[in-house]
């Protein structure tokens, strides 16, 4: 649906296609309502914010969704918003007629697996303070890694700077345990603040577990003694190998997957 | 135009508009012919063999731009490449149908002003070894420090890592000559690898002129002698002031601007 039209197309000249000029979400629909979709409002007007793309009206976002997915139990809803239509060159037009995108995707059936292998990807995260934490549609990284790990038959990756900073997986923020404190990649430089992660970080201080928003570098990653990723739509996974060695996931891991399911969150487990 | 249909649009789905997977190049179009259309080309290709994009076949393509360019003879021609359709996620499709776009832009009449006001960008350059060099769609970077440009009513800005190490202009490379050495960013972390820059450094090698393509930091360009911007559509234009200090052009730029403009570019010009 483009700009409330069912079947609707884009036009060649929108900024979305010509430069990433936009943002999106992708939401999880179930039992007939957006899951966590305070959340990912919250993160797409910031981003609309930052952009200076106009903050969308929320009303008849909603509507749209709704009539889209009316009588779906479950599925994935992904909503994109772009700069619009523009003249050629980076310059944005000072009065934007943004695009509205909005798909719905019925999930594929069969439970997720309960192995999740990760190793390091060579492709490196994108790295710019300006950028960082918001959902853009500048994912070109996330793209070349995604082919990395699927020639690798690896089921995740996690990317790093090209210094060495860890970042997050392709499609999945990450966090790590060492001893008894919580620990995940902050993300001034690059990645995405996922609204999963948004949610873990709150449960942990409400479990009352010692957490660190941190630098994480690669050597430091390769000594978690568990691991876990986050993503809107999958919940929370234990990582059971990563760079070949097994990992389990243990009472942190699994006091924050029952906050999790006990916050709706039904996908979330641990191993 | 859209994959040879004039007046087309693209789907919702194409990954152009979803992550920004895709290229393009824009190409001065003079006396009813492509400009270094052999540069273009190669960069482009390279582009598609570094993103895993089958490479466009070229008669084809020339075909469209010529029947695009009719009867024009002066303008810019925008080709652009998208991964084409695809399923929601990061993963690339195994046969991707490659998506391309060409519009025609008639040039806007006038001569380009004299004057070229210039200053450092607070945007910073996004970065990414596996990306750097290549003319992709993942631009957001530019698109915010076009704006910022915009607000500060500068003619362009220099864009720099987030560690201050420079990368270009907001819409061109960079160039700057101190003593008789004509110094250019290196671009292994980020920018696009210009066409005119690579012509520049091709003239100057035929001049026998010492050449570095370096790291180059802020504190080093702010003391470069001369300075100049290129650019495929404007060719080379000296920077006439650079953080507010006046700046003129010598005997090297004067060299420069001369060899393009034997070779084709009317456009480039010294102070």
């Amino acid at each position: 649906m483009v700009n409330g039209q069912p079947g609707g197309t884009l036009r060649p000249d929108d900024r979305g296609f010509a430069y990433g000029d936009g943002l999106f979400e992708t939401m999880a629909w179930r039992d007939g309502a957006l899951r966590l979709f305070d959340r990912h409002l919250q993160r797409l007007q910031s981003g609309c914010r930052r952009l200076g793309l106009p903050v969308p009206e929320i009303t008849g976002l909603v509507e749209e969704i709704s009539a889209l997915a009316d009588g779906q139990t479950r599925g994935t809803v992904r909503l994109t918003l772009s700069r619009g239509p523009g003249q050629r060159g980076y310059t944005a037009p000072a009065a934007p007629a943004v695009t509205r995108v909005i798909g719905f995707f019925p999930d594929s059936p069969g439970p997720a697996p309960a192995a999740l292998a990760v190793d390091l990807c060579q492709v490196p995260a994108s790295i710019n303070p300006v950028l960082a934490g918001l959902k853009t549609l500048n994912r070109l990284d996330n793209v070349l890694a995604r082919t990395e790990i699927s020639r690798r038959r690896l089921d995740e990756g996690i990317m790093c700077t090209p210094a060495g900073q860890v970042i997050g997986a392709t499609a999945a923020n990450v966090f790590g345990i060492r001893g008894d404190v919580l620990l995940t990649p902050e993300l001034s430089q690059g990645g995405v603040a996922g609204v999963m992660r948004g949610l873990v970080l709150d449960c942990a201080a409400t479990l009352g577990i010692t957490t660190r928003e941190t630098r994480i570098d690669v050597d430091a990653l390769l000594h978690m003694e568990e691991m876990f990723l986050t993503n809107a739509l999958t919940g929370l996974r234990p990582v059971t190998s990563f760079a070949g060695r097994p990992l389990g996931s243990g009472k942190l891991t699994h006091a924050l997957a029952l906050a999790l399911q006990a916050r709706g969150i039904a996908e979330a487990r641990a191993c």
